[in-house]
This record gives structure tokens, sequence and C-alpha cells, in this order.
């Protein structure tokens, strides 16, 4: 995969910044490819990039405008088409993770084939996939799972293949889903994948390996999320973790798009076992990584020291205060490096 | 949907009688629907019907040939094309439940233009469905659960609705499987569903209805199945039942496909309680559906009575015994008729 750089962040007129995951994912882990965002009124997400319109983005050398933002269910609002049109019109590619294909629309499908753009589906993937085989394959592998969608299991898991990298360990960041296939520039969206081989697919993601390799996946969702759990539950039956991360947000009163309460983070820890040693009997917990954006320094610290005596587990926000405890509780658990 | 009746069953070269599973539904439930089988050289399934070829078929007023048969993945091997191209030749429908349209093979197509043949994809529809929303609905709900696929969730569902109607209690049989729709000649493939929207799906196959009323619905795969248990659990959120009954199939040692063991009734009644109730509090187990297809009927009544008394539920076979036991428990347990 090949998008040309740098982006322009489109933000639409999302009502919170969680719906601009994407944009903030892609700035805050690539931000040499980011010039600047574009919103429509009554937006309510922002980043740190100047607002430009798609001919200043254009002007300003700017290649491809990034779909950064979504609504449940990946759908496309009619009143976004004519901004995507105005910058293919305006010479810029589009890349975007929608459940649609950008060319089924026809007035986009019209502007890029008039203007020579490019449309990238992130979504979309030609690989067909067999039905998942629950075989062991050699290899390491390590999960980040949540209590909820949009908890920081991709920047868990980013974090912790940097930090595994920076100590010369084999590994590689394993995208499945829209925002984590732009920073990685590869994976595939396994929520788009057909529900008879979701399993199939995360096999596919994470194929067999060097046996100190490890494959650092992206969890989706939440084993009890009721929107999202049969993606979940695919996703760690074919990735046949070793090692999982739980990761939390602390403020949440119930899950993200729904009245459900949040469970505990020790449900999550059991029910991933339990269902995990189906395809790798040796799974286990290697720690916690919280979510502390909505706190305080102090108040963050106090709550991860907590947590981590609560569960007898290494727990960081591994982008506030990095992965080290998680990482040096690997490094004696698997005897590495 | 309206599929031209009568049907030829296709049966193909497939290696037992289980992946001939739709063939053997239509003809246990709809017997007036079906007067032939045609089979390829190796085929290691049968049923009661009389061999034809397509031409014979086509005589004896054969309007439609239904692929009858499946191989993991749903694809459509290549030797079984020329059979369908010959059928469509004669004159014939075609009717199946591939991860593919007919449609999309080139011969299939041109068969299909040149005679005026319509192609049915069971496994496609045309509703778009949204993610799903976890909330409680009006009307019961009874969901058949397995240790297994192919373990006689379907027949169970059948049954029991069949049973609640001969007692005047107000039931749809819903079908999520491709067998189950060309019984009822209407449903959704839930494995066919991109995996973001399997719990959203399963909302919209069973409705908000009359408070009286009972959607009996058919179950897919198993909670346990390595390949599969995404799709179970998604739509076990969103069928979000009051009422489920485990299926089982007592002589088997490993999953359907993989080398899993089967899991205990146990484990299954246990974890589709703790997550069924995520999206319906009062879920509850209402009895066992044990297939004895493999046992003598001696053996079948011991092993029934045993299993019944060690789970203090009803249990029953019931294609062979019928599913008295079973609602006889629901009308004391909902307090219905």
């Amino acid at each position: 995969m090949s998008i040309s750089k740098p982006y322009l962040l489109f933000l639409g007129d999302v009502k919170d910044e969680l719906a601009a995951k994407t944009a903030h994912g892609v700035l805050d882990w690539r931000p040499d490819w980011c010039l600047g965002q574009i919103t429509l009124p009554g937006c309510q997400a922002h980043t740190s990039l100047p607002e430009m319109t798609v001919s200043e983005a254009s002007e300003a050398g700017v290649r491809t405008m990034v779909i950064g933002c979504v609504n449940a269910g990946g759908v496309l609002p009619d009143h976004w088409i004519a901004t995507i049109v105005a910058a293919l019109n305006a010479g810029l590619d589009i890349a975007a993770g929608l459940h649609i294909q950008l060319g089924s629309i026809p007035a986009i499908a019209q502007a890029a084939e008039k203007n020579g753009g490019t449309l990238h589906d992130l979504r979309f993937t030609d690989v067909s996939f067999p039905t998942g085989k629950g075989e062991n394959r050699s290899g390491k592998r390590l999960l980040t799972v949540g209590t909820d969608c949009s908890v920081g299991k991709k920047y868990a898991a980013l974090a912790l293949q940097q930090g595994m990298a920076d100590r010369g360990l084999s590994s590689d960041f394993c995208a499945t889903g829209q925002t984590g296939i732009l920073i990685a520039e590869r994976g595939i969206a396994i929520d788009s994948v057909i529900s008879d081989f979701i399993s199939g697919a995360a096999e596919h993601i994470s194929p067999a390996t060097k046996d100190d390799h490890w494959d650092v996946i992206e969890g989706q969702g939440s084993l009890l999320h009721p929107s999202y759990a049969g993606v979940s539950l695919g996703l760690l039956h074919g990735s046949q973790p070793d090692a999982f991360v739980v990761c939390h947000e602390p403020t949440r009163a119930t899950m993200r798009g729904v009245a459900t309460p949040i469970p505990t983070i020790q449900e999550i820890i059991d029910l991933t076992i339990r269902f995990g040693r189906l395809t790798n009997p040796d799974i286990c917990c290697v720690g916690l990584a919280i979510n502390t954006m909505m706190l305080s320094q102090n108040h963050a610290k106090n709550l991860i020291a907590e947590l981590s005596e609560e569960h007898r587990l290494p727990a960081t926000d591994p982008v506030r205060f990095g992965t080290d405890p998680i990482i040096d509780h690997m490094c004696a658990e698997f005897k590495l490096v």
C-alpha cells in the first residue's frame, strides 16, 4: 500500500474527539505525514494542525485527503461528498476506511476519473481468506484487548512494539483497523471481513514466523461490547496470543455507543483467558494499559499503582508513562533478552 | 424470496453426509419440494431420492437445482461448474448458498443469460445493516446454541417452533443459514454479514414484536469453536434471547473441521448465560436437544435421561422423540397457554 504524502486530515462534523480517532492516530504516530486539517460547520473535533481549504492544502503540497473521522457503521454521510469531490478537483487523492468503496458513489467516481485521483479504500482487501484453522503456529504473539471500544488498544500495541524494538526484540505491529493500516501502511480491517472468516483473517494477519519474533496485534472492540464482541472473539481465536494486555479507560461508565456498563478489568482477563486457551493453552495476561488522558498526572499515577496492586500485574499508561513495566515483565516471563 | 419448485438436490462429491446437510435439511423439512438428487463420482453423501441427470430432472418437472452441499468456506470447486451449466442449459434455475455469487463465474453467468435461468444466491442480501444497538425490544426469543457446528441447531429450532405452533403459541422460525433460508424461504445468512454488523443483522432478523410472540432463532456454530465463535457470539448478542436450548451430538470427540475437543454442555450453558446477560439479563436455559442419530433407541433414551438429570433440565431428541419436554417446561417457566 502506498499513499502519497503529505496528508490533509478531514474531520467532517463529528460530535466528539473519539469520532475523529483516525485523524488523531495518524497525527500522533506519523506527524511528519500531516500538514493540515479540514472541518465542516459544527465539528466538535480538532487537531493541532492548521485549518485549510482543499485549495490551500493543494498549494501547500498536500497530496492526499484522509477521511479522519467515522460514524458508527462506517457510513459516508451525503453532506461529506462535496468536500471529497472538491479535494479531487484540487488534485488530491482520497484515503478512507469506510464500509463502502469511495468509487461506489457516482459523484466521487466521476471526480476521481476526471482528475486522475486515486481512491484508497482502507477497509477493503483483495485477499480472500479461508475459515480459521485453529492450529498452533510458530512465533510469538501479543494482542491488546479492551474493556470497551476506543480505549487505547492501538496506541498500546504501537507503543509496546516500539518499546520491544528499542530493546532489540524482533517484532512487528499488526494493524487490524483503518487507522492502524494508515499508520503501518499495511494490515487488514478485521471488522470488514465476512463474519465466517474473522478468525481465518486473523490467522492471516499474524502468520507463522520465527520462534523469537513477536507480532504485536492491534485489538478491536471488547468481548463484552454488545455491538462488536463477535469481531473481538474471532480476532482472539485467530491471533492465538501468547500474551495479552488489557486496555482500559477508567472514567467511562457505559460502553461506547450503547447503555451497557463498562465491564471490570478482571472480567476481561478471565474471559480472554477462557476463550484464548482454545487456540493457545499458554495464553497469559502480561499487563494493563490504562488510558489516563482524562486524569491529572497525580491521579493517573495513583490509579495505575492501585490497579497494578489489585491485579498483581504491571500497569502503565503506555503513551504517558511508557511501556517499561509491561516489557520488563514480559522479558522475565518469556525469558527475552 | 420465491424459488421455483420442485427441486433437484446437487450433492457434488462431498466426503460425508454432514457436508450435504443443506440437501438433507430441505428434504427432511420440505419433502414435497424435492424430486431427485444428482451426485458426482466419489460422492459419499446420498439421500432417499432417485439419482437423476439434469435432463431427466427437467423432463420430470424439476424447476430448480439446489446446491445441497458445502465445503468449509463456502467455495465453489471448479469441477462442479459443468453440472451447474448443464442444469441451466436444461432449463433449470440454480439456488446456492455460497460465499461467492453464482453470477460471478463467467460460464455460469453466460449459461443463465443464454437460457433465461434465475440464479438464487441465498447467502447474499440487499439489506444493509446498522451496527447492533443492544437495546431491549418487545416480544420473546428462543435461540438454539451448540457444543459444535452441525449438531442439530436448525432441526431443534424448526421442531420447537412447530411444537409451539401446535399448541397455539404465536411463533416464527427465524433462519440464519442457507438451509434454514431454503426451508423458510426467508432469513439472513448471518455468517455472510460483514463482521462489524453481525449483532446488528441479528437484531434485524428478530425485530420488536408482540409481547406474547416467540421468534425461534436458528443458532450458528458454537461459542467455543475456534473458526466460528465470533459469529455465534454476535448472533447471541443481537438475538437477546429470553430462552435458549443447548444442542449436542454426544458421539463426537473433536469439533467439526478442527482438532479442538468438544466442550461440555455445562460450559456452553455458562458462557451463553454470561454473554447473553449483556443484552437480556433474564436469559435462561430451557432444555437440551440431544442429536441421537448415531445411537440405538435404548442408548438414546438412557443418555437423554442421564443428561436431563445431570443438568436438571428437560432433554430430548427433538427429531426422534419430539419437543414436549422442553415446551412443557417453557410453558411453566414463562406462564404460556
